[in-house]
């Protein structure tokens, strides 16, 4: 067979959620929560499932869940988002990433990922025809390096990807960074896709700045969201795009022929879940605050040194005081020797910096999860 | 916006569906079932969210659904499935189909569509840099033309989508279709993706010859279902693909970027219903004949002709007694001055047949919907 995706193979969170299972490892790799999805949103799925709502959703989302969401964005970014023209409902963020690469990236064109970057972003590109080109984050504070995204930008750009607050490292975007990005894109036709799933996951005084705050990055960006991290449901896989109504046609169009819509029972839940516990999101970031505290505080009975984590669930370590081993043996000699899980940086990478030994854990786990893996990382060094 | 999709407008179902809307029609338009979900599915699903199964799914499904798929396979069609290698849990079939066209056509390929095809298949091809070549099945009996078949197939075809049970038309393939199917495709490296979804809805005599049936063909094939039509939950969006490993891989490459995986309390539920409820799809053909030979009945008080319908939940009707009018316009007039929405056909052809006019009614519903559209109906002419 000949392949489409050369470079593809099974996802790097597969494969060690996979090896962390054969190893009865204490799995800190791939994203998800140990938490269980709020009472009040399983209610309103099995209520709508018994009140019949099992047929196609309409292809935009449902129109209850499609408002909560414009409200919703317009109460905390201050952007007014027409639920009916700018607000699509897609099976996951990544879904609505797929959808808006394939629907406005054509072949020949370039797209701008800054490194490192979410895994599904490069095989997207592919499949449109076009061309991933590569700009480093800044290798320790994972700043945008200004003058090395300028240069990037090109006739051929057609897209800039960026991903706030940023998985694996948890920098932020500042206001003044927005402010900067909207110089750069200021008279080229180039579209910024903003990835903003832990939106509602931020720390200490951080406030998160979705590019929905800035009006000018507004009118030229797809912001994509997730419910899954939110509430703690990433097995449900519900998703939107909120973006200006020609940007919007176009992605729905691959929506529509893609997945067509996303399951009724559980958007019916969410719209109900916005509207009737408006408040919900705003505990997130002091709940995963207390984690991320905590572990890591434990981590300083190990030889890995934790990067600062401004947002998001997951935890960078350096790991350079214990090993000289590239992040991909590394964190394989770590679930098999110390059954420990957590996920190398190279994977998010065109080229990884030289000598960089840094690996990603996932916090949103039980304590005693977190406590028997720092026993076990305590062990090491 | 420079579009990727110039020929793609709002779906054809969505469209009616609105004017059905918009003009209190009964719609008998868009295909989904006005029955409900049995009671063991929607308290298997209820039963997993309250367990706690609310995280990601493997990627390529749940172990125990793709193991009751695999199993359910075998005994149906005597095709032994690897549940491991051979199935991938997707967001409906629709994700199925659109993840293997772009997972194996490459720019420049060619796809053989046999017209009126579903209008999902072309925007797919066109997004993979294909080309659709069109091949019209028989305009009245809506079998295969071997001839035009065989002259289509050139040194670019890469794959050949059949649908059986045939959406518009209800048209099967026999036995004798797949040995034909068989020798064309021999010595060549053209995949053939088989949609199925309506696998469980056949009547009369007839038996559903999936192409896992044919060993030579499911050597080379991609056969999709879903469990929307088998169940009566179109709305939660669960389908599947069995091929070969090489296949599977490859558009699991894509299903991996795309939706990553499908939500997991309803693969839990299937798994279950299968496992559970093996006979319960053995009644859905008995249950829609009843309803086909119903409509059928009281479309004689009507000038409606109504065609052959072998399975499927489809009721073509040809209206040349009523109208001369292009089918569209006839549509239009239908919902608008008499109250009931169908289906067009021209949307699902490139090229539609001079002078046909069908409509397509969908009979997947209350007994008292159906008599009220025919009242209705027969009023006309
Ligand atoms: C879809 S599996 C990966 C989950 C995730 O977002 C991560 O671990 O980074
Ligand atoms: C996804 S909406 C269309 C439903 C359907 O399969 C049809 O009406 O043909």
């Amino acid at each position: 067979v000949n392949t489409r995706l050369p470079r593809v193979g099974t996802t790097i969170f597969t494969v060690m959620s996979q090896l962390a299972l054969d190893h009865d490892a204490v799995n800190l790799g791939q994203g998800f929560p140990d938490f269980e999805v709020p009472d009040f949103l399983v209610e309103a799925c099995d209520r709508a499932m018994r009140e019949g709502r099992n047929q196609y959703a309409p292809m935009t989302g449902m129109p209850a869940l499609r408002q909560a969401i414009a409200a919703k964005s317009e109460a905390m970014y201050g952007r007014r988002v027409n639920p009916d023209t700018e607000v699509t409902v897609t099976s996951g963020a990544s879904e609505a990433i797929f959808d808006t690469v394939l629907a406005l990236v054509h072949p020949g064109d370039e797209v701008i990922v800054l490194d490192p970057a979410y895994d599904s972003y490069e095989p997207a590109i592919a499949l449109a025809g076009a061309r991933a080109v590569h700009v480093p984050l800044d290798p320790t504070s994972f700043a945008v390096d200004w003058q090395r995204l300028a240069d990037a930008i090109g006739p051929k750009t057609r897209m800039l990807m960026v991903n706030t607050p940023h998985n694996p490292s948890g920098a932020m975007l500042a206001a003044a960074d927005l402010d900067r990005l909207a110089g750069l894109l200021r008279d080229t036709p180039i579209v910024l896709l903003s990835d903003e799933v832990y939106e509602h996951i931020v720390f200490d005084d951080n406030r998160h700045e979705s590019a929905l705050r800035h009006p000018e990055l507004a009118d030229r960006a797809v912001v994509v969201s997730s419910f899954g991290k939110t509430y703690h449901c990433t097995g449900w896989k519900v998703g939107y795009a909120i973006a200006p109504p020609p940007l919007s046609a176009e992605l729905r169009k691959v929506h529509q022929y893609n997945t067509f819509c996303t399951p009724a029972p559980t958007q019916l839940a969410f719209a109900e879940a916005i509207t009737q516990h408006p408040q919900h999101h705003l505990g997130l970031g002091a709940f995963y605050q207390d984690k991320r505290d905590a572990f890591r505080a434990q981590l300083a009975r190990t030889k890995f040194r934790p990067l600062p984590v401004p947002g998001g669930y997951f935890q960078l370590c350096d790991y350079s005081a214990i090993s000289d081993l590239p992040d991909a043996e590394f964190c394989r000699w770590l679930t098999v020797e110390h059954g420990v899980t957590g996920i190398p940086l190279s994977p998010f990478y065109e080229e990884p910096p030289a000598g960089q030994r840094l690996i990603r854990f996932c916090f949103a786990k039980a304590p005693a999860t977190l406590e028997r893996a720092v026993e076990r990382l305590a062990l090491i060094g």
